[in-house]
């Protein structure tokens, strides 16, 4: 292990900045305040979350921006994050490019990294992250009621879009139906995990993929106007499910309103749909609001130059509806509803 | 991932309790009041950090145990925990097995599980503990101050024996040299790891190894009594060599006064120093205090009915002297003292 000596060079930054004590004693110390701390965990694991020749700056930066989205959706501020790292080997220009994609974000968004473990092994990168939030203004999944606005930020499908785009051209390589291979979580074999993406992906649906921006600053902003929120990263079906169990209500969600990732234009009706509604990895936050807060909520969509969209209503039945301009019933893979538990 | 389903039947322990909100959100909230956090994290890695066929029970016990034995260190009273893991199958016996003995020892330490994630992928189990702290008490490594005794608590060496006793006997069942397999960070084939522990193995040192008890009561009670802390992982000389050195100053340590492991009198005496010295995963607590606070740390061992030993001095140098009764220096592997940089 005298090679992890290696980690060190790229992981100690001298001196903690936020955190009381950093680096290097049995705990790191972080002064809270009087404060509800957040704290979310994730585990990326090489071949089921990330492709095998990911970029190491891109995946530095994503391993972090997937955590940090969990506290966007609950309006917390960012304190800090621990890394425990399983790595093959000490290879020292993966290592410098990981950590400057992960603090690149970590300084740009206020979270330090407060202490870390590094083993040898698969590939697998495990971090915690733990913001403040003032008690009492989280933005729960629970507080959604019927009568409110259903919001999304940002664009969504780019990133499923160059998922399914390599996936398809793996499975054409290899002679295979696309559909068997399904996503990141199909086991997929190395081999073809290494093929990379075809040249037709548009670059903006990539960088979606590999460099996901957590919203955190809307998060905060959103404090004392949504009623409730979610970060989407199982896509807008199965996330806004969620919300809506917790939450014991329903939502009328009108497709055409769903905001597309530029550059996917180009694809038929259906596809479109099956991006919008269940592609995942975008990472952008899905919430509700009362409809008085609407021109607050613009105003701050304006100031953080982010799409901020109204995509339909919440409701007090049990089942999502997806409806067209006209208020009639849209099939989606045969259904016009999504029920959930 | 449907089988991740059974995940929930053995982590999903209902509404939280310490936390204002558990699992089941973006981020658990937990209050820290006005406190400072302490917050650590270690990933545990199969056939590196433990045997691939230890039993789950034991493995939950002591995934949480080297976590909290961190907390101990800094005299922090557990809050809760974070749980990544990356499992090969769900394998519904050993998940039972497993999560009974984590939250056997999560819930007599008041450490809750607070978020958790799981994935498939080679066995790794990534924790991160937090734990609460008045301001300025923390028991950090660099207190430490010449004329200090020097305490460890309970008895050291189990662990160490029954890991060394298991791989001599792997080694001589492969006619190889006991000394190139050098502990469960030398890269053992999984074969030899699954050949169990020879019957000779005190259960005694066994259940050091396999059910380690953070010292969590004692860190708390030192609180305003110890100047410095550490707890043992790596071996009594190294953890010591680092305490010295975030401290600036050395030790003169009394060989014949670290307290054995019961069961280990057999062994010649140079083996036992061997153990005492180097011998890793002991998790007791190694610290420093003010010599007129002995009455008061003795007061302590006997209502914890835990033994805790003066085992030398801080001095002023830049060195862990090792010496005897009449302060003559002991010879270790050729050293009568150890260096730090």
């Amino acid at each position: 292990m005298r090679e992890f000596e290696l980690i060190r060079r790229f992981f100690d930054r001298g001196p903690a900045r936020k955190a009381v004590l950093g680096i290097g004693d049995d705990c790191a110390l972080v002064d809270a305040g009087e404060a509800t701390l957040a704290v979310s965990t994730d585990m990326l694991v090489e071949g089921r979350h990330f492709f095998a020749d990911m970029d190491p700056a891109s995946l530095g930066h994503k391993a972090l921006a997937v955590n940090l989205s969990d506290l966007a959706a609950m309006g917390a501020e960012p304190l800090g994050f621990t890394l425990a790292m399983a790595l093959p080997r000490a290879d020292q220009a993966w290592l410098q490019a990981f950590s400057q994609g992960l603090f690149a974000l970590a300084d740009r968004s206020g979270c330090e990294l407060v202490g870390g473990d590094t083993t040898q092994g698969p590939l697998n990168l495990s971090l915690t992250v733990f913001g403040r939030l003032p008690r009492g203004v989280a933005l729960r999944r629970d507080g959604a009621q019927p009568g409110d606005d259903l919001w999304v930020s940002g664009e969504l499908g780019g990133a499923a879009h160059a998922v399914r785009r390599r996936y398809a051209a793996m499975a054409a390589a290899q002679g295979l139906d696309g559909r068997t291979l399904a996503g990141p979580d199909g086991g997929v074999s190395a081999q073809a995990l290494r093929t990379g993406f075809p040249a037709d992906v548009p670059a903006l649906a990539l960088a979606r993929l590999e460099r996901p921006e957590p919203r955190l600053a809307l998060g905060m902003a959103l404090r004392h106007l949504a009623s409730s929120a979610i970060d989407l990263s199982d896509g807008l079906l199965g996330d806004l499910g969620h919300l809506c169990e917790r939450s014991r209500c329903g939502a009328q969600l009108r497709v055409e309103r769903v905001p597309l990732c530029p550059g996917l234009e180009g694809l038929d009706a259906r596809e479109r749909l099956s991006l919008a509604l269940t592609g995942g990895d975008d990472y952008e936050l899905c919430f509700t609001a009362a409809p008085e807060n609407r021109p607050r909520i613009r105003r701050i969509g304006q100031e953080l130059g982010l799409a901020l969209t109204v995509v339909g209503q919440i409701d007090a039945g049990d089942r999502i509806s997806l409806v067209d301009e006209d208020d009639r019933p849209v099939a989606f893979e045969g259904r016009a509803h999504e029920h959930f538990a």
